[in-house]
């Protein structure tokens, strides 16, 4: 690579002056699998940026798309997770920023998303935010999608319109309820709990219609909610449930591979096993007396 | 997936209709790690091509990108390893096929690479074979670029002429040895020997510039031959090995490291481990009479 370097540096110096890129396709055609990739996509971002800085004022900000090519078992996991070591400030899901700085104890008492208790500033937070995300979701897709290009969505939503009344403030109304009874054991610090909320919101179909038509961005060619059992192992169709401690389980099992990463992250790495054995518990007695089931929102969006 | 299908199917279907698309990009964001992953785009795949087949003679194959987008830590492994499976088809590198034909057992004795005694037939089939993939990758990589794109390669080179005078016939060389004691230890079948040959040529500079030059499709702004240590843990300038053992098991774990899937699918998983060992020895000999090094080729090509 040192040798290597000085003649990369060159040859993009050279591009950038002749061409003025708005965006630069890089392609490291067999690369390596770990620090030395990112040396050298870091080398060739320093190269570029300096160019940049030199005729500053004349060109915008370059975009640039790397692509890391290389037989298919060169070991890209530890690539990505190499990457995002360097990208530890990357906001994937956002928790609305006015619960924290509140800090919640009074706000939403032990509870981590929306419950029949939750004051309605809470819960306009929680709109906002989603409002906020998936707004700026639709403006990005939108900039990337070409004119007459389709997109299609599935993600979690709420059949009822009314926001205190889904399977959502079911669902993780029994995990706070899980975490509540870990707080009584003393394993779980009761303001740790207090500090802590969902990334998440479910919202309605008019919600999201509402949003769609406001931004003027898409056509909605189809939207529908399809209602899923909690539990994924189960196809059937009907309202029954033929083992609630197996699908207990299963849908602790289920919210465990969604959550835990975020769980662990705040309330330690001890905390999954016991909360999601105590949840499945938990879980296990509320099917047995009914059956619940996810609402998902399917659209099928038209850029205009 | 099963109620998400149909309406992919309908967005596939009317982007097809109303753009006529050479190319089609297709993000999946979001996506899982594995067989669903994979099934998903088969099926868009087969949508498209169903598409395509019922407008046929109006519009050339469609060419399909497809991104693959999901958290840093999503098992990218997994995937990549899956698509291999699709695709056992693909080949990488390529051996001669007019030495395969004829099954080498008189072309190149037990010899893997060109050596002195290897006939020029031979010799002329590895370089026929240099001429058509270094080719086909000018050709391919061409289209890729842009007008004013740039390449920058590095890849093992010859710095003598003589096409029997270079540092791969010594690094093969030795290494054809230790399969040859493997044979004569009744561990290797002498018909599996012979009918192996390393899928590699190592041009010299005039031949690569030749061949650029007669491409008419890069202009050639630079090229050069650098020298390296064949221990890639030896960062000396200098002519000395200054512990030819440790340099012999270096070399030896360089060189494994290159062709350990070749010669285990070749020879089975048992041989690397016996062939590596011996060859470390047989390394560090050689190693304790002289200094070798990898001759590298650099250069700089822009697209015309």
């Amino acid at each position: 690579m040192v040798q290597t370097m000085p003649i990369v540096e060159n040859a993009i110096k050279e591009v950038c002056i002749a061409l003025v890129p708005e965006t630069m396709v890089i392609a490291d055609l067999g690369c390596s699998s770990g620090p030395n990739t990112l040396l050298f996509i870091s080398n060739v971002i320093n190269i570029i940026a300096g160019q940049c800085s030199k005729s500053i004022g004349e060109c915008d900000p370059v975009e640039l798309q790397i692509f890391l090519n290389d037989l298919p078992g060169n070991d890209f996991n530890q690539l990505f997770s190499s990457l995002e070591k360097l990208n530890q400030g990357t906001i994937v899901e956002q928790v609305p920023e006015e619960l924290h700085a509140r800090n919640g104890t009074l706000l939403n008492k032990d509870n981590i998303y929306i419950t029949k208790t939750t004051p309605s500033f809470v819960v306009k937070c929680f709109q906002e935010q989603f409002h906020k995300d998936f707004s700026l979701f639709l403006k990005l897709r939108h900039e990337e999608l070409v004119y007459g290009g389709k997109m299609v969505l599935t993600f979690v939503g709420r059949k009822d319109e009314d926001v205190y009344n889904g399977d959502m403030n079911q669902l993780y109304g029994l995990l706070a309820r899980s975490l509540q009874s870990l707080v009584a054991k003393g394993l779980v610090d009761k303001e740790r709990l207090e500090a802590f909320y969902l990334p998440l919101y479910g919202p309605s179909i008019s919600e999201v219609k509402e949003m769609v038509l406001e931004s003027h961005m898409f056509k909605l060619d189809y939207i529908k909610l399809v209602e899923l059992s909690w539990d994924p192992y189960d196809d059937t169709e009907g309202d029954d449930v033929h083992d609630s401690v197996r699908s207990g389980i299963n849908v602790s099992k289920f919210v465990r591979a969604l959550l835990e990463p975020l769980i662990a992250s705040h309330f330690g790495e001890t905390i999954p096993d016991l909360l999601f054995a105590d949840y499945a518990c938990l879980m296990s007695k509320h099917l047995e007396q009914e059956m619940s089931k996810s609402a998902f929102i399917i659209m099928s969006l038209k850029k205009l």
